[in-house]
């Protein structure tokens, strides 16, 4: 198959490693976006990206852990956390584009049957943790880390609360769907947990 | 087996049609808890419970349904929504308590496993939503409906929203276990929703 394709990559051994490993998280995510985990093998991301399995083995240790780095490698681009100094702005941007993500796209599925997996196997769970859960938190975080210092958000607030507030809450409605999971729904998210609901 | 047991019941057919609902949902609840859904059939409930498969069927339509109303039925009480009109105080009697069956009981474990079954399967998806995520939402929003008529919370905020805010961050720790889940979260979440976080 990848053959067929000379015009996508170019000869085996000649390109760089990093390119490599971008080639191959990038048929990670594709593939794991187009067909879901189901359907997700090293065999196949192998053929798609031109690449060995032993190459793959020598970065990603489980199919598990090569899915998760490629969701996240297709996502980030979309998912980016923009720091324009506006902590509001910035938090509905970020929220806008997630949910879009989840309800628009393969991803909310793939996301929520991944999700669902991973309570019964414990490589795939650790998996999901290392290569997306815990690098995505800790980008957020950092968002507002920074808000602190410009005296934007209260400094005895625990930003990683904030997160389960704000993406934990998205991911409340995505895997347990009885209200709708909407950009109206993540506006209101950040509001409330800007301005505080207490009268 | 129950007829070995025939302390812990009355004879078949004498017992009221709603004790006997009540017999079936404890006897689901407890299989559930002890040995998870991979082991829960309607048959080992009937079992335990002293009653027939036609009877569970006349009320359950499937595992799934009786499973869920069974974890309901059993956590009800641990889970009660108290109304003492100290909104703080409540909702963090409730979370705590929500907290403690989740990391000190196998309901977590059992709730994580059944959620991330629903999933991939469409019917149990339907019996937590019907029979355990609704119900308890909605006695969660009742809770903050009757804050707002004391107007102790903001009248345009959306206790929908909150419930995702405070029992679905739980859940998002629970799912994604990258930090823990403790009373002093269930604190913290209360705090950043009614105050806000913004300085």
């Amino acid at each position: 198959m990848a053959n067929e394709e000379p015009a996508k990559r170019r000869g085996r051994g000649r390109r760089p490693s990093d390119e490599v490993r971008q080639e191959i998280l990038a048929a990670a995510g594709d593939l794991l976006l187009r067909e879901g985990m189901a359907a997700f093998t090293i065999e196949k991301v192998a053929t798609l990206a031109g690449a060995s399995r032993m190459t793959i083995y020598k970065w990603w240790p489980s199919k598990g852990a090569l899915a998760f780095d490629g969701y996240r490698a297709t996502v980030e681009p979309t998912l980016a956390f923009p720091d324009t100094g506006d902590l509001t702005a910035d938090l509905r941007t970020q929220l806008h584009a997630f949910v879009r993500l989840l309800t628009e796209t393969p991803a909310g599925r793939v996301m929520a049957e991944l999700i669902g997996q991973a309570q019964t196997d414990p490589e795939l769970r650790a998996s999901l943790l290392e290569h997306y859960t815990v690098p995505r938190r800790e980008r957020a975080a950092e968002v507002m880390r920074r808000a602190q210092e410009r005296g934007q958000m209260r400094a005895d607030a625990d930003p990683q609360v904030v997160v389960d507030q704000l993406w934990g809450a998205c991911y409340h409605r995505l895997l347990t769907p009885d209200h709708p999971l909407t950009v109206e729904f993540a506006d209101a998210l950040v509001d409330n947990v800007l301005r505080g609901v207490a009268a």
